[in-house]
């Protein structure tokens, strides 16, 4: 009798614990999925710690922090894109190193070093190949969004061996990427339709070292800027047959040449209307050109070396962020007055900025406060502040849906 | 001992049970979060069953069904809007009801019936309010997305009771609505800064019966079709005090005038560099008009009278859908050239395009067939046919990032 009691007593508790563990895994569904998340990405976003090889996945609506997910190499000067379905970023790292991130489990995926020292990077349109601009060796390589396996290798050059440098490397409607090479002068489109036997049309004599490239958000101009002269190369991708045409000559690039502290970047211009803004190198001037006519409007005198010179995506104003040692500053310009309506000091190392995608919000790395500011672009106030590493770049899942970026 | 054993028994039999139904949860952990899935909502899409009050919920990747939901009511002449997050949709129905899907658990969150007939809405800048215009009553009612509970009822009118129908409702910059008075004739912005105190502004005799609005991808210009008059109304919302000017005057509207089959949807429109294109209300024809001068730049002979005039996202080519009875037929126009570059028949009842946010696929409704074909934009190759019932409006979670969609 004495024994049958334990026994039952046994079996109750034995029930009481699976009851009990049962209800804890039925109250922590989120758990129980490997701490994957279920909820939207469109809201989603990354932010680059430079010094510490990590990124910060954060949630543009609650302002908060989700993930942060370490071991992606060197990532001074690195850029991410995003795939088709925005749970993905492919993270390119100066060392090299390209990364796949989950932004819904905050893990890193798979990674990949593809080479030596690298610049920066694209997805194809239809979401399915990440290209990578390489500097040692030069060359474009080609990955399956996957697996990260080699799909096409670009030497950009007789061979891998003598490839030139490529920069402004971006993805064009029609399943094609685009990109110049910095050591010949060229500009190269690679229609990748048949992903393993990519084909490839060269613009040559383009101009002096291209360093940086951009295509307009319609996709059909392409831009390279010219370090080794006064001047910029455009690529009009809608003609039948495309070719190079100087655009901006003597801008002022060569007229009394003042220091160059940090090359701008042209995939930070902005359109509004039949404007376009740009950083004016080495000079403290934004330039204003006409769309239509590629010509210059006027140049805007502005606090010092212009870095991103960034739309609101709406157009109305444009935000600019300086160069060393001004780079605590940011000014924001009138696109239809041209004047500046505001002058703003976040703190010291201001090294991006991105808008939340309809406009209201800009994110902005503060990288020696060690902190991203959020601002109302309409009244400038300071909304929130994300304690983050050396935050430079930031990036928002939007992007997953716009060429060229 | 007997009883001993049986007991012993009884507790294996219970661990056993428990720990079958643990494995089985374990595995299953989709099921487990009552069919809820763990994906990006990037490549989502919402298909609207105007005749059964359904919509599918489509993955644009894997061009694959996810779910179908049911119970939103009369959804003859449809329209949605999504959440910042990309997860939630908010149906617009004919017969006045705001339904909220939640597109990864494939459920019907809530649904309010706000009004007895309403004609498509809105969701705000910041993504916390959604507007409904509506005929019966008319004026706008204005939700808060967690919970549509009412925050702001707008009545186009001196009261609800004499409330003019709404018409064109569009959201814009800097958390603002933008509205056409149908019976009035008028153009109403709605500042929603405040949610609960909508500062409005009024523009008064702008044209008479406004049918229809739109406003450019950059906010800047909201154009209202005239029904009772040849012209549009045109508001510049950049302008510090913005004023309403009259634009395309005599543009065929009155002239010769022939049956309207279907009132042309202004939403269709499309602009590609500085041209836009429209359906001319009862002609065979679509505009081109110049968007520096707003004046007309030519006419395009089509095949019927025009209902959507849709630009591929990157503005190379604009596709178009015809009125009864020519609905079984799309024309793509060249928008550099302004030639007809292709025509086919899907087949009858083709309502609705909708091209995936980089423009490679455009989705499109052939009501009469039940199907929604996808094609290659480039190719116009069949890529595959989804089986869909009287499917009419196509809507991308993409338009969750922009402005006036």
């Amino acid at each position: 009798m004495v024994s049958e009691i334990n026994a039952y007593r046994g079996s109750t508790l034995i029930k009481v614990f699976y009851a009990v563990l049962l209800t804890a895994l039925l109250s922590m569904p989120q758990a129980f999925a490997g701490e994957c998340l279920t909820r939207g990405t469109g809201d989603l976003g990354m932010i680059v710690e430079r010094a510490i090889g990590s990124v910060k996945i954060v949630d543009t609506s609650a302002h908060k922090e989700l993930f942060q997910v370490k071991g992606l190499g060197d990532l001074s000067h690195a850029s991410a894109v995003f795939s088709r379905d925005a749970r993905y970023a492919f993270v390119f790292g100066r060392d090299g190193g390209l990364s796949k991130v989950d932004m819904l489990c905050g893990t890193l995926v798979n990674r990949v070093v593809q080479a030596g020292n690298s610049i920066g990077g694209a997805i194809s349109q239809d979401g399915r190949l990440v290209a990578v601009s390489n500097y040692k060796p030069g060359g474009v390589k080609v990955f399956d969004v996957d697996t990260l396996k080699l799909v096409a290798d670009i030497p950009a050059g007789t061979s891998i061996k003598n490839a030139s440098k490529t920069v402004g490397l971006v993805d064009a409607p029609d399943q094609k990427f685009v990109f110049s090479l910095y050591d010949t002068g060229e500009i190269w489109i690679a229609d990748m339709t048949t992903p393993t036997s990519p084909v490839i049309t060269k613009f040559t004599n383009v101009g002096r070292q291209p360093y940086d490239g951009l295509i307009t958000p319609d996709g059909r101009h392409y831009i390279a800027g010219l370090f080794g002269e006064d001047g910029m190369a455009m690529l009009d991708l809608w003609q039948r047959k495309p070719s190079v045409t100087r655009i901006l000559n003597n801008y002022g690039r060569g007229n009394r040449k003042l220091p160059v502290y940090k090359m701008p970047h042209l995939e930070g211009w902005a359109v509004a209307g039949n404007h376009a803004f740009m950083p004016a190198v080495g000079h403290h001037r934004v330039l204003v050109v006409d769309t239509n006519t590629w010509e210059e409007v006027t140049q805007i005198p502005v606090h010092s070396q212009p870095v991103f010179v960034v739309a609101r995506p709406d157009g109305r104003y444009v935000w600019v962020n300086f160069a060393h040692p001004d780079n605590d500053t940011i000014q924001v310009i009138d696109t239809l007055t041209h004047k500046i309506v505001h002058t703003m000091k976040p703190g010291k190392g201001v090294l991006h900025m991105e808008f939340s995608p309809r406009g209201e919000q800009v994110w902005m790395s503060v990288r020696d406060e060690d902190e991203v500011h959020i601002y109302d672009t309409r009244t400038f106030k300071k909304l929130s502040t994300l304690e983050v590493d050396k935050p430079s770049g930031i990036f928002f899942t939007s992007r997953a849906h716009k060429t060229g970026l």
